[in-house]
């Protein structure tokens, strides 16, 4: 299936529009940002950006796209002969994947003919928004986790065969150690991980007769599945017997996966079979519907867990299923000349941000201490001192002075008409790069409940131009 | 990107075991069933079928994917070649798509060799727990929407690129009009729905010209947005006069679409004045982030709505984001023996129903009222009386004789080794199955809130062999 057509129809019956009504050389530029974070939290993991690239630079109808559209009786010949030769010249700019980005933030922008940028809103929405939304889940499920490697178990209740390995991908950025899903393994270069169903252990006369035959052809893989029948009484005592075989045999038994039950309590009794049997280095894995809240109390118990594996929680994000990243209207280049656009709304939280833009994070001089992000114009210079505004309509403190700090851009070119820049496609650099983001944020905003908001001013340039084009709307 | 490889690592390790360790002609069936319905509702619709045939006609492993598996160092050379040459020869039997199932029912079952119906697990799964969850979110959004059309619009919310066209095909099973999205509406001939953005309006320098911009290309598709600005100081009345307009060049104005705000409120004050302008027919359609409780609610309120369109809240079934369906082992074909295989849990509510089975759904005698369906052994004919257990083992009645019905079976076979079956493929006329289903259940069960809880029960047969299984397992 050509992703082209995965936009919605009144994109198609905009362009069209525009292609009727506006000089073709018109040009716009939009934002994807979002307002909203899931899960309650205080930003998100910016995923997906390698996709987008893709599908842009793939971007264009074929004979048979353009027959469907001819069908609908609603477009001109001529837009159609301007879609079937369509080569795409718009402007990425972009966040690195694996930002963190608070809301308001431009994290994506596009620029270039009105026609082309407007058809791309509904397939960049779609990647960035479903990407950014498993990567950030996927940051509070490692995070809950301390460390110890999560494993990614979701294709099965992921929403359909892309959700599942574009999701695989995205959990890895945010955290994650391994998946489950082979294909994202294979697309992705992420380590694929898994054992045993119970059916295996179904398959087979008893659950000893069904781990044996298993040690027997995986005798370095032998993470043993332990609760087909009972842990405590059947599972992990089989799973000894058979530790005690490989390790005569010369092996080095791997441990022990718990999928039901009171999972504290059944970890807390086989840590304590398993270390008076020997075998304190066998690993003990939970699964079974975990996600970050159910992880945070199983640690507070103390169960001695060592890994996990998280299925339709993280996968879907189920918690907090959708990120709703919006695609809106910042500029217009119309005669020539560049004019802010702005979409005011009831409520000023609503109310658009215009102009060409750069988000900027701010460090403590000398420091990686970042302390606040900033949204300037795009062509402004930072001074040393800026009066600023917070982004947050909401904010109590409306203005501060900000003074020695260092700003960083964030947002950088990685596409234009006649270049593709290289984006980073390594996940687990991705992820390096996650770690280092958040090792500069206030952990406070962190938290998984009840984070702290990290605060987003506007640049006086930006704040201004805002409440210029909010009275010339009421003037108007 | 090759389907095959969408599955979960430990199919492929437990395949290999069984090609090491089992005679190669054993056989096994599978069943996928769930037991948790989403949003407390009492039944889920049956979905996904179409893309279950056409992804195990085409399954095949690709020489890149022998490649990746063997660098995994885990199988052995036999195994892989296996793969290499693979040609399934599963027979899988299903409920038509847009059948109402209840907890429990096997939906679909999977009879074949067992290596190869172990390595569709996660790909079967993936497919039916996608579409079936947004079929069933379908379902109630249309109920809630009783009658008026239903627009799918949630394309830029969708969990990656399938979850929107495969999501969309879910959804006009469950009952919606059209889709916002051209993949979806070419793939599957579904009407596409949709007319502007905000982004067309602010692109032309007032709201009247935007309008008129639009009602110049399309005269007879002239459903106009009216919230940018103001819906009634200035959204409706710029429409009233582009209608006027329209109708005086002899075309007919289609009517409005509101998108923020209070809808009920506004809908009703917009109705007023487009009445009192002469255009009562001007219908009035509601968008931003409805589900079937808001739905509900402004209907009850008076809300003069026409028809909605449905975003995030439908494509990602946000209120209830996952289908909990598994693939379990229900027998075992070994030495030529068919053996009926049970998971045993520690909750009778977890525990398997065992053997190769079908499910009818019992009429009144000469009525097409549904009252119950019965889960029976493949092989037994239904006598005219029978005493029946429940399936749900928390039921108060666990026991009730049947008589004076009418029993219909749901599961046939829709691909054996040699040949498949045509299913359905028309979404319309899978739809008004799902209608002519619902017509004949209960309305109590349909309810969206607190429904009735619909009969399942075992036939006698089955009962005891669940039982004896049970008793063997826990004398073993």
């Amino acid at each position: 299936m050509n992703q082209a057509l995965l936009t919605d129809l009144y994109e198609f019956s905009m362009a069209n529009g525009y292609y009727a009504a506006l000089p073709h050389e018109d040009e716009a530029v939009f934002d994807v940002f979002y307002r909203t974070v899931p899960d309650h939290g205080s930003f998100v993991v910016a995923a997906g950006l390698q996709q987008v690239v893709e599908a842009l630079r793939s971007f264009h109808f074929a004979p048979a796209d353009i027959d469907y559209l001819r069908s609908l009786k609603l477009y001109s010949e001529d837009f159609l002969h301007y879609l079937a030769t369509l080569h795409l010249a718009v402007t990425v700019t972009a966040l690195p994947e694996g930002t963190p980005v608070f809301p308001r933030e431009p994290l994506l922008t596009v620029q270039g003919p009105l026609i082309q940028v407007q058809l791309l809103e509904t397939l960049l929405l779609n990647i960035v928004n479903h990407q950014s939304l498993i990567a950030t889940k996927a940051r509070r499920i490692t995070a809950a986790a301390e460390g110890r490697p999560v494993m990614e178990f979701g294709a099965r209740r992921a929403q359909g065969p892309d959700a599942a390995t574009y999701g695989a991908r995205a959990a890895v950025i945010g955290g994650c150690a391994s998946t489950s899903n082979v294909l994202a393994a294979q697309q992705f270069h992420i380590p694929a991980a898994g054992t045993m169903a119970h059916s295996w252990i179904e398959s087979f006369p008893d659950e000893l007769t069904a781990f044996r035959a298993w040690a027997k052809i995986y005798p370095d893989n032998s993470a043993l599945l332990v609760d087909t029948y009972d842990v405590l009484a059947s599972g992990v005592p089989n799973a000894i017997t058979v530790f005690k075989e490989l390790r005569a045999a010369g092996h080095q038994p791997v441990g022990i996966r718990i999928d039901s039950g009171d999972i504290a309590e059944l970890a807390k009794q086989s840590r304590r079979l398993l270390d008076d049997a020997g075998f304190p280095e066998a690993k003990i894995t939970a699964s079974n519907a975990l996600d970050e809240s159910i992880i945070q109390s199983l640690l507070k118990e103390g169960a001695p867990l060592d890994n996990f594996g998280i299925g339709e929680k993280l996968i879907t994000s189920a918690s907090s299923p959708v990120l709703s990243g919006v695609y809106k209207l910042a500029a217009l280049k119309s005669n020539g000349q560049w004019q802010p656009k702005i979409k005011v709304s009831a409520t000023r939280e609503k109310t658009t941000l215009p102009g060409r833009k750069q988000v900027y994070r701010l460090y403590r001089s000398g420091s990686r201490h970042a302390f606040a992000d900033i949204i300037a114009l795009a062509d402004e210079s930072l001074t040393a001192t800026i009066t600023a505004y917070n982004a947050d309509p909401q904010a109590t403190r409306s203005r501060v002075t900000l003074h020695d700090f260092t700003a960083v851009p964030l947002l950088s070119p990685v596409l234009t008409p006649t270049e593709t820049t290289a984006v980073p496609t390594d996940v687990f650099a991705i992820q390096k790069h996650l770690r280092a983001a958040l090792a500069e944020l206030p952990a406070a905003t962190q938290r998984l409940v009840n984070p702290d908001l990290y605060p987003v001013y506007l640049t006086p340039q930006l704040a201004e131009l805002q409440q210029q084009l909010i009275d010339a709307h009421h003037e108007a």
